[in-house]
């Protein structure tokens, strides 16, 4: 069966999820539902962006993941699905499936004009529940993309940092903060292993404002406790982190904060 | 296959939650169950009853829900079971099903006095374990209310506070704040209608404190960012917002306060 | 079906829980999984060995538990699956599995090295989802242990503070505070009957600091309101409460403090 994913601003309190869930299940009782994360900094469509990027290649493919960070719901903003070789996304047009749209290849979008996938009564500010949830029911239940709206092709892009090389220096952003307090860089492995090439990963300085740290390890546990260690994430990024510690609160780094690497 | 769902006021933290779902899936592992709401205020059997009202109209019909804000635990309060015709309401008889009798048709209703639906050992604290779950799973299995314990027919309610109207004015209450901060008050469409009916919806002036805005909207983007919007909700309740901000912070504001509407 | 049920110190933010059920889903988009608890202190094995306690009873037998409490992530440390009577349990070898060991009857334990049952690229810092999570899928769709990992039998253990019995007194400690911060000690029933017997649990003054309370009560409501209550909670082991209050915060007491039993 399809698994729908849900990824919200939404937060831990209330009901919005509850209610989200309800009108999926309205539709099939048997649906799975899984929460992925309902965290993503609020109306913060960054966050988002780089939030879903962690369902691919985790869920089975086919999945429908339904995202919603949504400041202008009610307003003329498009509401879209999209299929892609990775799966379905469902959610406003705000840029929030770019990095989606970077990872994956694009079959189908359409925008979500057909009332008859809505529910009943649709609300000016609970897109979430009133048509992005049932419209993936339906999906997960065999409707055709097509059916559900006409085809769009200008699909809203917001811009993600990206690594910056500054001749020996290589400057990247934090795009994520994990809950334990972890680092997440926007360098991916490939980024990072092209640029390294010819020195040896113990040879990267890397710095966080003014603390720095010698070499790119493989876990928290190749150094010793309390001191900081960088090393390729779960989720394909480079990482900083402070071992047993919460780095972004002994640095005082928060999303967007610049971290430096340099060959030594 | 029947729903249950759960709303407690338990929180985010700790085995509660947990422990329900492993005694309702001890008697069928197949049973989807859903976090509709574990953020109720704490032994807060009002918010509870608003919070329940939001299940109703979204969930299947016949679906199963488990409601547990139960500081009477253990005492000779009594456990309920009620059907209605928007489905079932299983918890403790304290008030906490005064909206949902509110706005259903009550087809049925008993006193969980049969311990052959509760688990084996029944503990005096937590009856949304030992009593709540189970009965939601037999029933859900397709065991009759009858079965399940003897008739009742004085179920407790509580006060729902009203809108009042005074003259030109009409006095509402905040009686859920959202986890946006959005003040959801007590006025309904229908009863705002039926009181705006005379004049247009932008001659209303709605007064949160000192803090005034003229008009009804349809959705936050209506307004200019960090402005007030009046808007009716998708609960189907007036609400009052800062467009991108936190109205309940900037205004001071919590469940209780009173919001006036006035015809201009 | 065989039910999952995952324990772990992520908290409530992120996406580390989510991307665990897609590696679960990934291997039996069916498979119904439970979040029993995210709030283990972090790194905090101790208090992810006593929540675990609480799956003992609850759940099915025969299901299949993952906790995740993980300091040592990709160092030397093992990664264990066992079997007992109550169920599968799989995480790291660190003494997390305490309790379990202790109140079941263990029938296998692997280390988890074959890495077929393991995701196609395992990262060194997010074993829950590469390694323990299709782990525990494979096990829930019936592969054997003897194929997941060679066997093993040194389990590692953590000391797990006990009562402490001196002369007239019986000193507790409060192992856990639940979501209502009542404080639950480590002296289960059957201790405390044993030590009780010759007097009426009445006649038992409970110390908290320079705070004590007289009797063993059944629940909240068994005393007046903000007054302290010590009942056997519905985990089996003695609890100390504030009625409608937190005992926690107003006595300003947290895991680890000593509790003193004493026959008067």
């Amino acid at each position: 069966m399809t698994v729908i994913t849900l990824t919200t601003d939404f937060g831990q309190v209330g009901t919005f999820v509850g209610q989200m869930k309800g009108a999926i299940l309205a539709l099939n009782p048997n649906q799975p539902i899984v929460d992925f994360c309902h965290t993503v900094e609020r109306h913060d469509i960054l966050s988002g962006a780089v939030t879903l990027e962690a369902v691919l290649g985790v869920f089975p493919n086919g999945s429908v993941h339904v995202a919603v960070v949504d400041p202008g719901v009610g307003s003329n903003r498009r509401a879209i699905a999209i299929r892609t070789d990775a799966g379905y996304f469902i959610g406003p047009d705000n840029g929030l499936f770019t990095t989606v749209l970077e990872r994956t290849h694009l079959q189908s979008a359409v925008c979500l004009d057909n009332p008859r996938y809505h529910r009943h009564q649709t609300s000016h500010t609970f897109h979430g529940r009133d048509i992005f949830a049932p419209v993936a029911a339906h999906i997960a239940n065999g409707v055709a993309l097509e059916q559900i709206g006409s085809p769009v092709s200008d699909l809203v892009r917001i811009d993600i940092p990206k690594p910056e090389e500054l001749g020996n220096v290589l400057a990247v952003q934090v795009i994520a903060v994990d809950s334990f307090g972890n680092l997440v860089t926007n360098l991916n492995a490939a980024r990072l292993n092209q640029w390294v090439k010819e020195v040896q990963p113990t040879d990267i300085r890397i710095a966080v404002g003014l603390t720095t740290v010698l070499g790119i390890h493989k876990t928290f546990s190749d150094v010793e406790p309390d001191r900081l260690v960088a090393y390729v994430g779960s989720s394909g990024y480079l990482e900083v982190a402070v071992r047993d510690g919460n780095a972004a609160q002994s640095l005082g780094v928060s999303r967007g904060a610049v971290i430096t690497l340099e060959k030594t």
